[in-house]
């Protein structure tokens, strides 16, 4: 993309500032209606040193509200953040419904900077492209406008530039080693900018490139480029809130011969007294030993637990925690989102949650409520919870990628022994806050849900990040089944590291 | 408070089990209890090392619901949280409304381990002792209640610990250097130790020491405080509910004789367009000097706007951002706080915010929102808005000592420019979504702002701290008098250090 670009575009004052008058006044607007409308709206400043990444933004910032925007400027990756998956600092800053997120540099890094510098091995680099046209695409699915600007200037001018702010000692501090590094080596670098752009130029989130050579024509161009995508999603958002909704037909071809995981399920398992006594505490005395060691190690460990009402989630948990270091582990339960939580992307509260390494973090419920209860409750469209399929694996592979042991448990019970459960909820004082209408409103949806269920076992289960069923009629069969699949799970990854 | 402690106190295995028993159904009902009455809760955890921190806080966390706490352990400071006061990580980390905050080591780091080891300048003790006590009473007086638990062993346990853990090829790993050195200086250590007892055992926020010899016994006795803590904090919330709300009466004593700030300002200063040019231009241009000058050097700047309606705050917050590098500075802007920052202490969403080293922290409205909006609207009660001038006082001193510059603007207008502006933004169809029915109906309560900004002004203008009533009825000198001002405060501050 950057071969063809003309690069001697220039503006005179006067037309500038007419130009600029116009647009600045009509961004203004425009970001007022996207709050309205409650788009997020994410810009993106890449390209090369010293091409004017700093004063472009702040063009671009003036004539906005700075109630709605946010600046990120990021550097190399802290201590903290290299602890986590690389697209956690990224997921933990989208923006909110109506704002915008201006990001000066972004997970471009790792593919341009860190890739020259050598920090990205050279193995990596497609699956980091793949993963970071997959995080863009669900941002945009869900409807946030991302605008991505590449500033290019020349060679020449980068070394100009240079010099200047190197010949004053108020500004040579800007100019790093790395900098020069770069401009001297400009073709290859360039190289690698060019592989970045055509491997992430999409229909959803296209690269605009600027031409800085001329600050003018530049700061016309990126504030020109903003409007116009701004002014299209508007426009869709806008069309789309009129036509009736389609989204929710229920796709039902193919429910016939339809795989039941569920129904083969034996329910039958279970344990004396005597032998789950003496399973647990030898399983939690390893478990104990092998969380010291993973925090040795900085292994992270994700834990999904999903199940029926009353199917034993809180006591497995209990189990599971009971002798586990209080640092080093947290559970992390998942109530219908809030206020703040509601205006983000649906995985956004999760990643908020990721364990950095050598932590274990649990969920009590997951980001699968997208599949199971907004799917029937109909909280979002058909075509999102059937997306969500592909979001959800794409995010637990990243996470999986970054070294994390992922597991998910089913704690599955039937319809009979719930009922007993909630009976016995009701029966006992201390127990009846455990249990209120709602249970039994979702009782009554058991069809629906194991339809759903069944599906998200079949298209969840993976590799990286498997499903386990814990047949869970039986208290202390379910406990000790996953007691024993988390410490298998970690001795396993202990012996191949 | 460490001499009269009988450390040799221990439980049989029955008695314990009974114990624990009754006290772990107790706690998991007053959780509840805390919930629905919205009691935030922080539990501290310090006292000599393997004292047997990390099993007390699973002892204390099984009872919970996961759902309503968290455990933070608090290390040494990382490279982000150096760059920020002091109690930022911990401001950040105080408890939401009904949820309770468990701190393994605390803010107690500063004046134990850390002046220890000489990290801590001994001159800075007493100050840092005030620090915390203040802030515990900032968190006490909002209602949360603050349960500090000192482990207590000796030194000959210590040893014997130390050296089982050593013995453990699993276990060694958890002993560092530094804990070998305060075993053999224990009685230096202790020595901090009772210091700090002392100083920071307060009514509001006192230390129980637990005897921690016998691993049961401190488990049944941490259970113990908590509970006791818990059902006499409920109780007081209860009893609270009660009585009629007397804590709103004005105190109106002395308002005779009330000092007026605003009534001697000049509001007929003015500039020329070309003085206010010419001044503009040389100000911005040393700005974005010194801008750079700060980055350096690490100084973190904190500008505070406030200001009648219409009083030009954004328009000033422009000029001085128009040459700044957008990646040093952020204009916060203040709303009414939305859900989550309600549930918080009132100055819990200003510490997000707060600047880190070498940054700039706009904020367009601030905290003092407390004793003006919140003072004559009655959100909050007349104990609470009197009470807040020290607690902000007691902020923004903690801030400054941290290095930071820190300087409050009133944009001061009459009432008829007020109404002119007003005016014109109503005529104007750019600018009508500035003006709302909110802005004409607190324009009628000017007097009750009038003395409510007096009072304020003349209770938190600090030597640390100052307020700069700038005269606003000509935008050009408003403008300029703020770009003087902090151009002014950096080059003086640079000038010392």
């Amino acid at each position: 993309m950057l071969e063809k670009i003309n690069l001697s575009k220039k503006m005179d004052k006067r037309e500038f500032k007419e130009t600029m008058n116009v647009l600045t006044a009509r961004l203004g607007m425009l970001q007022r209606e996207c709050r309205e409308l409650g788009i997020p709206v994410i810009v993106v400043f890449e390209g090369f040193g010293a091409a004017g990444k700093g004063t472009l933004i702040n063009r671009l910032i003036q004539p906005l509200d700075p109630r709605g925007f946010k600046v990120y400027s990021i550097g190399p990756e802290s201590k903290e953040e290299k602890m986590h998956p690389f697209l956690w600092r990224f997921w933990t800053k989208t923006p909110a419904d109506g704002r915008i997120a201006i990001f000066d540099r972004s997970w471009y890094r790792r593919v341009l900077l860190e890739r020259f510098e050598g920090l990205t091995a050279e193995g990596q680099i497609g699956y980091a492209y793949q993963e970071i046209v997959s995080f863009e695409k669900m941002l945009s699915d869900s409807g946030t406008v991302i605008i991505k600007l590449f500033l290019d200037i020349t060679q020449e001018e980068q070394k100009k530039r240079f010099h200047k702010l190197l010949a004053n000692e108020e500004t040579a501090w800007r100019v790093s080693k790395k900098d020069l590094r770069r401009n001297k080596h400009f073709e290859e670098y360039k190289v690698m900018n060019e592989e970045m752009l055509q491997k992430t130029d999409t229909d959803f989130a296209p690269w605009t490139v600027v031409e800085a050579m001329d600050k003018e024509y530049a700061a016309a161009k990126v504030l020109c480029t903003v409007v116009s995508h701004l002014e299209k999603q508007i426009e869709e958002a806008r069309a789309s809130a009129k036509t009736p909704e389609s989204a929710n037909r229920r796709h039902t071809a193919g429910t016939l011969f339809q795989a039941s995981v569920l129904d083969s399920v034996d329910l039958s398992l279970s344990y004396t007294q005597e032998e789950y006594k003496m399973h647990l505490k030898k399983l939690q005395k390893k478990l104990s030993l092998l969380h010291s060691e993973l925090y040795r190690r900085r292994i992270p460990v994700v834990l999904g637990f999903e199940g029926w009402d009353a199917g034993g989630k809180g006591g497995a948990i209990k189990r599971l925690t009971k002798c586990l270091d209080p640092r080093g582990y947290a559970v992390n339960p998942t109530a219908a989102p809030n206020d703040i939580e509601k205006t983000h992307h649906y995985l956004w509260r999760f990643w908020q949650n990721m364990p950095k390494a050598g932590h274990i973090a649990i969920f009590d419920r997951t980001w699968y409520g997208r599949v199971m209860v907004e799917r029937i409750e109909g909280f979002c469209t058909c075509e999102e919870w059937q997306r969500a399929y592909k979001e959800i694996n794409d995010m637990e592979e990243h996470i999986a990628n970054a070294g994390a042991i992922v597991i998910k448990f089913w704690m599955h019970i039937d319809k009979d022994e719930q009922e007993r459960r909630f009976q016995e909820r009701m029966s006992i004082p201390e127990k009846q806050w455990k249990i209120t209408d709602e249970d039994w409103r979702n009782r009554e949806k058991w069809d629906a849900y194991e339809e759903a269920v069944d599906e998200m076992l079949i298209r969840t289960s993976t590799t990286y990040a498997p499903w386990v069923i814990v047949e869970g009629n039986d208290k202390y069969y379910a406990r000790i089944k996953v007691l024993k699949t988390v410490v298998d799970a970690i001795e396993e990854r202990l012996k191949q590291t």
